[in-house]
């Protein structure tokens, strides 16, 4: 029997929280920064090593891809998602939503749910917060989200209230078809775009169903940078202090490190990953293109404090000629240090928040980092 | 001060030879097949795996593609090839002679040597059996290539006793070029199709140039299996018995078998790399093909007998998902496995022939493998 779910708050500076998640795959230190596994795989990352040498904690699976290929039910026969994929740690899982709104052809929503194209054979589906439930039990998802739409941007008061009051019916009924089993946890997501009055509502519709951690959706889909970072505090103040609370799909370094300054525990991006594919690479200095001549014959690390195994063993030559060439190698050696950056950068927030730190070392953080 | 490059032959079973060689970065244990990593990488693994994990003695890279970019100027002011990308062992170049022949647009020969545009940037060259000598100088090559033409097949035996001969001055060229320094080796390449006169010319030709060893070339170019199998022992048997053996290019494990049979040592070949790229396994069974349906939901390994990292955490059902999503991982893992394969041979190979059984082990495989 699994210990079941939990999160203890282990200190607090200012609004920033350091804190301990406990799950029937393992525990997860917070702030943390959860790698995105899109199709079962950390895009260029040996799973092992993920754990092994980048000491990441939980990583994210999307509902939407894994339940078109390899299947759900595929994945459920193998013995669920850690098994399939040799990650043996904790798994959030997107609801699916997000991905059906952003790549998905001819959807058709109703109050039942989302009908629409599979983009890789155009067949037709219908994802609902029931089913999108059911995917994530299959899948084996240590946290299942629940299913919402996420509001677009821009959009009136009006349309974003609708939104999110569709976003709640949704909610009821995931919560509704979730099957609680000890050390699993499901999130419910708090939407509203960028007007605090209908943020408030969310959550209070969102605490009545009493999910083990909530979700800020929504934000980071297009508004300016300013906005995005007003919302993040304007958001998370509103969530009990007493469960995880988890920033979707944000963002640049300073993002995250202005979002730990404003009480989130939980952050997941493609952007580490994505941007070390076209050779755009996260260092203490600030942001490096690898494909620029300058790196040609630069014998240097790709970041000078950086201690993983690709600045510890290739120099920025080496990375710029596997880049050009479009060497797997490249991939692989550039996604492990983006990765690097990002998690070693939640340790320090959360070094720094246990040592009453946070504010020095945050400002000292962002003056380097976008 | 390094040891002198020396080939040590420390057991016989038939013609099979079980030897050792000493270089300036290493020593290799004979019969030995070298991954190949054409432009500096050897595709899809990084170089520090190939080593602890995979047990890799010796790697090839191709003068050519590394001439072109980064360019051996390069290369050499970041320390050498084994510096600049992270591989310490020994390194085997080939002499680019092969690529310009298969790659190069607009060759024009000469008695000085091959005039060819690039087909990077469509800019002139003009590589000699002098400036690839140099070339292979610079990358730091442990182990350098004469510079030769590859006789095309089919050809007529009078065009084949003008390439052979072409070669073997250009062999003399070479060998006037290379500078000797210990724990370095520069090998001749016997040439001469399918003709055992002038394969016999061609080994009187390099005998007298005293090469530290000898390579068989100008085989597996198109001819049929019956005949590639008849002409490597003839080949083989014309080489002296001091001197380490190599046959460019080949081949599959079956022809591995044989030749090791027929007294060869060393081999080189893209298909375990380029296979594991398209699907195409290696196993104890046979050749697989990972994109097939019947491994969908096929919770076994890739290869039942087999101890590498991907046999041992995952299953053909997930790696068929991985290939069909052509996600990296699947280039990762796939390709761990057809070099672990290829090296694991090798290893069986080395063993049979000290303990005397390798007509019986050999006799096994070739049951199963192509």
């Amino acid at each position: 029997m699994n210990a079941p779910f939990s999160f203890t708050l282990l200190s607090q500076s200012g609004q920033a929280r350091r804190g301990r998640i406990t799950t029937a795959h393992g525990t997860i230190e917070t702030p943390i920064f959860m790698p995105v596994g899109t199709v079962g795989s950390v895009k260029a990352i040996r799973p092992d090593l993920l754990k092994t040498e980048l000491q990441a904690q939980i990583i994210l699976g999307n509902t939407f891809h894994l339940y078109l290929r390899p299947g759900h039910q595929t994945v459920q026969k193998l013995g669920g998602l850690q098994k399939f994929m040799n990650w043996p740690g904790p798994i959030l899982t997107d609801s699916g939503g997000f991905q059906v709104f952003s790549l998905a052809k001819l959807r058709k929503m109703s109050e039942d749910g989302v009908t629409f194209q599979s983009p890789i054979d155009g067949s037709t589906h219908h994802l609902t917060p029931e089913f999108s439930t059911q995917i994530q039990h299959a899948l084996n998802a240590t946290i299942t989200m629940a299913f919402d739409e996420c509001t677009p941007y821009p959009c009136t008061e009006a349309q974003a209230a609708e939104s999110m009051r569709l976003s709640m019916r949704w909610a009821q009924r995931s919560r509704s078809a979730f099957i609680q089993r000890a050390g699993y946890a499901q999130f419910g997501i708090q939407q509203g775009s960028l007007f605090p009055s209908l943020r408030k509502e969310s959550t209070e519709k969102l605490l009545d169903l009493d999910f083990e951690g909530y979700a800020i959706g929504g934000l980071a889909v297009g508004e300016p940078s300013e906005q995005l970072h007003e919302a993040i505090p304007m958001a998370a103040n509103l969530l009990p202090q007493n469960k995880p609370r988890y920033l979707m799909g944000v963002g640049y370094p300073s993002d995250l490190i202005k979002a730990v300054l404003a009480g989130v525990d939980m952050f997941d991006c493609v952007l580490p990953t994505r941007n070390a594919r076209n050779g755009t690479i996260f260092t203490c200095e600030g942001v490096i293109k690898i494909k620029n001549a300058e790196h040609k014959e630069a014998d240097v690390k790709l970041d000078p404090q950086c201690t993983c195994h690709t600045c510890q063993n290739y120099s920025r030559a080496y990375l710029h000629h596997l880049h050009k060439e479009d060497e797997i190698l490249a991939h692989i050696l550039l996604t492990h240090h983006n990765l690097h950056f990002y998690l070693t950068l939640m340790q320090t927030l959360r070094n720094a928040i246990e040592n009453q730190t946070i504010q020095t070392v945050a400002h000292q953080l962002l003056q380097t980092y976008r």
